[in-house]
């Protein structure tokens, strides 16, 4: 039964989904979907993101949260266009409801566009956004086993993010555990080790998004 | 097109949890099913629980992931049945789970069952698995505007647990913010604040648990 209702459901995310990435390829734009466990600090991580590529790129964000615009409020104080996307009851970001809250934010010459998914590591793992890499974020506090325990994101993504590195003092989790599982569940995956509080670690994850925007740039439509 | 999926599966969902709670109620268990976002510290807790209520109830827990027997393994050594669930890609656990594995936890004169959820704080919402109360835990890494953004399980709670509070002096919550939010979300709502480290607030999560086991002992078939 599962299997049935599915299919078709993911059948028509993919479809809108293409049609976004052939869009987002013949405007040159990068776009990278930012998926974790409710507060892992993707808004944080997107805050720090945005106020250092000020001047430097030009981007767009879209924000997904079940409820509220807090996330939006948040963002939009770094003069990029930002827009929210409430799902209702809707447990992650489907490619129609980027199609459609796109417009608010979509304009010429658009390096790069930010979308953070609904806080979940599960069911945004299987909707495609038409987005050229899904970048998985997990927080020191969450502990080492997330690779192992929900290792379809985890295999999905093109990179990770530790976030909240300024904790490790304080709680249960080892780096190196953490690589490993890592590693084991996607070899060769980057990591970036990132402390939004004392900003160690975002030179390699802003160089990383720079790169994925240079990608873009020299892809002949 | 949600709706037309969504209601057969919830439909066939409740079904089997009615079958479970009646005979729940008719051994006298009560039964406790606990969610939270991945990492917000449902087995530490669990792992506390069950060491204080070791010659005081008889307790079985089922413990469900998307992958591996972490949790069943961490909590085996408290001497109770313990079985993990594994749903494979699934986000939530489902009424038919718990029938299906609740035979290998099954014993005479049970007290009390835990359930432990899948991470994730949106999709074990709808999915009645026949339980008295479930159980809402967030930790304090994860911010204050959890029960805002997230209201739905924050709602159909019985009580809350804030967890992690021995991190309090390194993170951003303020726990008077959380608990105006969750009371504006659920009025009355009990919140129990808890460090597993410390044992600060075990308690009275303690004594509520004991009060649902007595609530359902004194319960006429």
């Amino acid at each position: 039964m599962k299997l049935d209702v599915r299919e078709p459901v993911l059948k028509a995310n993919d479809d809108i989904a293409a049609d976004l990435r052939r869009m987002f390829r013949q405007r040159h734009m990068a776009v990278v979907n930012l998926i974790s466990s409710p507060g892992a600090g993707k808004t944080t991580l997107l805050e720090r993101t945005l106020d250092r590529l000020r001047g430097d790129l030009k981007v767009a964000v879209l924000v997904g949260d079940v409820q509220t615009e807090n996330d939006a409020h948040r963002l939009e104080r770094f003069g990029f266009a930002v827009q929210q996307i409430i799902t209702g009851g809707t447990c992650h970001l489907e490619a129609r409801m980027i199609a459609e809250h796109l417009p608010q934010v979509l304009s010429p010459g658009l390096d790069l566009l930010l979308v953070e998914n609904v806080g979940n590591l599960v069911c945004p793992t299987d909707f495609d956004l038409g987005e050229d890499a899904k970048v998985v974020l997990l927080s020191t506090p969450e502990g080492e086993d997330k690779p192992l325990k929900y290792p379809a994101i985890f295999h999905r993504a093109a990179a990770a993010v530790l976030t909240k590195i300024d904790l490790l003092p304080y709680v249960d989790c080892n780096v190196a555990t953490v690589r490993r599982y890592l590693r084991a569940v996607h070899p060769g995956m980057p990591l970036f080790e990132v402390s939004a509080v004392s900003g160690q670690g975002l030179d390699a994850w802003l160089a990383w998004l720079q790169a994925e925007v240079q990608a873009k740039r020299v892809l002949s439509d």
